[in-house]
């Protein structure tokens, strides 16, 4: 875990870049406002891709930090976004920008924080590809957010919302939700890291690939984490709280309950106020099935899968560090 | 009136330009939530400034009809946001996005509008300059909502919203705001036809100084019917029961007021609850003063002031088009 944490350090040279270009032209009272998603925490894992994704290809610090920065700070904006959405009260231990600052000044630095991408994307090495790469990327994750809605079992007072909700998703849908909303950043952070470095075709497929199935594994590691995680500083079970069946270890626990046990546990989802009591039962009828078991494996094969991607690659340093967080993500685990 | 109705169709030649764009990739079940907004109506002012300001410096329809649908699309992203951060149900006589679709949906809609603004500035002539121009323009509007809401003087229980709250507004502060919220729309509006044309720098800063004014004048008007207007299809005092020191009809009878009705008005501002009551003794105060002419005055000012910077435009129809609309704006008084 040390080894991860010193890797990781290399994402933190975005946090002055982001800073920076935030506090252009920004009015004094609303610079507080834009500054706390960002000191708020975080691992920096996309910035860190980017910029090693481009060391594996040649590039140089100085090229990758732009596009670095750029794509921290779109992960920062979904964040703000979500909160919103989910009605977030504390993210990594402190209040969220919507908690802290109000609802409509969280919505303001969002849209803050739009406009400063596109002045990044300006600065950037590669500009049009790394602009066109970003545009798609947070339409990706507005389509992954909106499904992600829609895979609710209830909490939306809006009959449109309950009009289109989904009550059974099946592993393709569920895949299909988390590419856009998760893995399409990490492909996006990676492949900006090849096109910082004017990276070969093959390097910026084998990057795009890696990027990819990491950011799935990301992804069902974080929803193993919600059902099965403990001590993660996180309280268990908030998907079953906000009523989310695009969890993967709900689906794999609802394929293996019997009828009756499946009924349960999607009553619960389905219920408008989920007590303590509710989570404990489902979490109890989840473990009474192989869901943990197979989303550990599940998670492992795409990490591994995501490293033989890598192949393609020059033995270096940077790639080393690549693999070593592919590595991390699987072992968040213990 | 009539002859400004047909000005104005011309700004509709955007509406499918725009839907085409939103429809790109976007789900087939998001589409209608996608369409909603440009779908409930406007009149394309902004759509048509471009237009116009394309045409009266050389310009043809084609040459700008990207970049004002991009205008008016900015247009609509900002009403979007504004429905959200004011919690508005209904606009234009029909229900708001986030009324009708649910607030998360509303959201993710406006974002959506902002990426699509990406790829229009992609396929806009003059692409670098307006793309910029546009950038700069929505920082504008979300300072400009910013400070709107830091007027409002009740009805945000944030502590952080409440420590910046301003409870006495000066002209110039009234102007500051009213210049980044509505002027600097239109401004950018004329200015981009003129980057559309590829007009020589004269002509650019005639369009500039015009729009800007006639921007000035526009919200000046909105106060105004917000207080004195009859038959707008809107509710009279929406601003008053909204908390908004922000409106000009406001401060022009505070100052007027004695100190006891200065202090009455303020106190209405600031309840937390304001009744029907309360709007009614809100108007009769304001009716007491020279608000309205002094209001009127200021509109009409604006608007000569706006025309005369026009002069340096050859004479053409477009050229009076532009003229007409300017006049359009004062006699929405009437």
């Amino acid at each position: 875990m040390k080894a991860v944490d010193r890797i990781l350090d290399l994402g933190r040279k975005v946090d002055p870049v982001i800073m920076e270009f935030l506090e252009r032209n920004a009015d004094r009272d609303f610079i507080p406002v834009l500054r706390h998603q960002i000191e708020s925490g975080g691992k920096r894992v996309r910035a860190t891709l980017t910029l090693l994704s481009c060391a594996a290809t040649g590039g140089s610090v100085k090229d990758g930090l732009i596009p670095a920065a750029m794509f921290e700070l779109v992960h920062n904006y979904s964040l703000i976004i979500d909160d919103i959405i989910d009605r977030g009260e504390v993210r990594r231990g402190v209040e969220t920008v919507r908690k802290k600052f109000s609802e409509p000044m969280a919505l303001l630095a969002a849209m803050f924080y739009r406009e400063t991408l596109d002045e990044m994307a300006e600065e950037a090495h590669s500009s049009p590809e790394i602009r066109r790469l970003m545009r798609e990327t947070i339409k990706e994750l507005i389509e992954g957010e909106r499904r992600d809605i829609l895979f609710e079992q209830a909490g939306r007072e809006s009959p449109y919302v309950e009009s289109l909700r989904m009550s059974d998703v099946s592993f393709r849908e569920y895949l299909e939700m988390i590419g856009k909303k998760t893995a399409a950043l990490f492909k996006a952070s990676c492949l900006a890291g090849g096109y910082a470095s004017k990276a070969p075709r093959p390097f910026l497929d084998a990057l795009n690939e890696f990027g990819w199935k990491i950011g799935l594994a990301f992804q069902v590691m974080d929803d193993y984490l919600d059902i099965f995680g403990e001590k993660t500083g996180k309280e268990r079970g908030k998907d079953i709280r906000e009523h989310k069946l695009g969890n993967i270890a709900l689906l794999h626990a609802l394929i293996d309950l019997d009828d009756e046990g499946r009924k349960a546990l999607k009553e619960i989802l389905s219920k408008t106020q989920v007590t303590e009591m509710d989570v404990v039962s489902a979490l109890t009828l989840i473990e009474g099935t192989d869901s943990r078991s197979k989303t550990i494996e599940l998670a492992k094969k795409l990490v591994e899968d995501g490293k033989a991607s890598l192949k393609a690659l020059p033995e270096t340093d940077a790639k080393a560090d690549l693999m070593a967080i592919a590595d991390f993500i699987y072992e968040r685990l213990y």
